[in-house]
């Protein structure tokens, strides 16, 4: 007895638990095609397993992701039957650093210098040719900072081929920032395009913990460069759905750093900062509904992610404007457990929010 | 594989629904316990029927339910092994008008005159008693305006008994009111409570359609009265969840008409108006978690109720900080289907908004 349409989702993590949780508000149902039978979705609509995979297609109507490591060939064989949002050709780009950083130079959009290489002596040649610092990352499926060596001297390069090397690998010129940032926009099935703003986004040890909605010190003319950076991506990709782009701010203005063809762990502040958040506009965009707007609702806006462990998560919920969001998943080292998203009216008060959360989950 | 507490629901409705989109997103699991198979909710966790009781009860930590309307033996029966909030005294009052407007005028809580009536001859002296005009209704089981007659003349009595009586039934006075009113609140395990601002519903038929946060010309007065009176109730059942109190404004103050043991649909705009909603709120108060901020994150806001058919919802979603919320039922005369909730900075915005609205799914 289904009434509305159902949404199918590569992947049952956080990011498919959340995209269900906004989109079953909009009427449509889920349903999750999944290789690990422990998941945090399935409490949101069936699941099913690799060899279900004919079934998993009758039953939808439209399929997203969650992650761009994604099987290309999979995805191709699902849009014989049935749409897939965002297209194949966008993930096909972006799962792979190579591919996506030929795009923004394409598109006039500045990234680091960059070399593929495939052996120890190709290596060395891009080093010669790119300088140090540099930093060496396979060119697919890295994520949080996994897959990745810096390299400051010479005598790094042989032990970083040796840690993550033996497969093609990208070397990229080290960019000196002076922070990170991140861009979310939504595209519709007709071409239309909603933006969020840009935040300012803090990792350590390559894992996301902190967004700051907007950036602090935000100018037009950053928040103008990164809108005509993602919606150049966007439209040349014939995109439909939502798109994350890393930014470096540079002394020298902004530098790409990756894409991420979904929903992203920088947007998740937009569930309690902004009027309509990046889930639901992911699936209004699937659904081919008007996307909503997404500006914010309060002047401020942060996200803190809880990794590894929740901490007193329960004591936060009275501080004021702060939101839980927990992804049912059981504590391990490194992993994000769920986030807790504040809202102010002032930076100020943000910042001591902040404060107060952090205190009482442990995070940063 | 249960990391979160399991809320089990007696009900799989939309109230159930909107519980569990709710409690999900702090780590809670949800369990139905249900009477008739075709549900809103049952995308949202296991659905146990009448003769599943033992495992449902197995399976949860804690028991709410969607309706006045539950059989009270059914909350002892569960009370004896899992603790059921609000509990069963509470219930048994609340689902009888009688009941419920004695436990009023203990707590010196304003009521319309009444008198319970088993027969056809003490109806008529009833009538002699309280006067006409007045309304016949069940003392049990009514909703929506169900179970209802309006007595203007002598001749109205018998019509109305042969329609709704071989029951007991309650006569109560006529109230001339403006306007009709609702106060919802939560209350912790702890005994904390927070309110809801006081709204004004306009019912046709019998049915809400629309809610107005907070109730225009609200004075402080007003606010007092009904947050003593709903602080009054449960504070003496020692209630544990959200409540809600309706009310009538009279040239004399607030009336309490009947109270809800349960979320409100006259709290549906807390969803996108509130800092918390009062399905959040009510899954904290059963998680023994602190309650979160009741006041309004926007100056106003409405909840049109979408009844019967959608009409054109989808082209609602451009109309700014419009948020459509669908229950996944399919159209039926009378049925509600869902709700659009608007937010807005002024007054004359919202009422601009509730205009354009109504015009797209032909609500009113």
């Amino acid at each position: 007895m289904s009434v509305g349409p159902v949404i199918g989702i590569i992947g049952a993590g956080q990011l498919g638990r959340m995209l269900a949780l906004a989109g079953t508000r909009l009427g449509a149902r889920f349903a999750f095609y999944e290789d690990v039978p422990s998941t945090t979705a399935h409490t949101l609509g069936p699941c099913f397993a690799q060899d279900q995979l004919d079934a998993f297609i009758d039953t939808v109507d439209v399929v997203t992701f969650e992650s761009e490591n994604t099987p290309i060939a999979l995805i191709e064989r699902i849009s014989q039957r049935k749409p897939v949002m965002p297209n194949a050709t966008a993930l096909f780009t972006a799962q792979h650093r190579g591919r996506e950083k030929t795009l923004f130079r394409t598109l006039g959009i500045e990234t680091a210098p960059f070399m593929i290489v495939d052996s120890l002596a190709a290596l060395h040649e891009a080093v010669a040719t790119i300088g140090l610092p540099a930093v060496l990352k396979t060119t697919t499926e890295g994520y949080d900072g996994k897959g990745q060596a810096v390299l400051r001297h010479a005598d790094d390069v042989l032990e970083a081929w040796q840690r993550i090397g033996g497969r093609e690998l990208i070397l990229e010129g080290f960019v000196q920032f002076n922070r990170e940032l991140s861009i979310i926009a939504a595209r519709s099935r007709t071409g239309d395009i909603v933006f969020y703003p840009l935040v300012e986004n803090t990792h350590i040890d390559g894992i996301l913990r902190l967004t700051l909605a907007p950036a602090p010190a935000l100018s037009n003319t950053l928040t103008q460069q990164a809108q005509a950076a993602i919606s150049a991506v966007m439209t040349k990709l014939d995109y439909v759905g939502v798109l994350a782009l890393e930014l470096f701010d540079t002394d020298h203005g902004l530098v790409a750093n990756e894409m991420a063809p979904r929903v992203h762990n920088s947007g998740h502040w937009s569930q309690d900062g902004a009027w309509t958040d990046q889930f639901e506009n992911h699936c209004r965009a699937l659904l081919d509904l008007p996307l909503g707007d997404a500006g914010m609702e309060e002047p401020c806006a942060a996200m803190i992610n809880l990794i590894g462990e929740l901490g007193d998560w329960q004591s936060t919920l009275s501080i004021p404007h702060a939101k839980v969001h927990l992804y049912d998943k059981a504590p391990r080292p490194g992993r994000k457990l769920g986030h807790i998203n504040i809202t102010a009216t002032t930076s100020d008060n943000l910042m001591g929010y902040i404060e107060q959360v952090k205190k009482r989950v442990n995070a940063l």
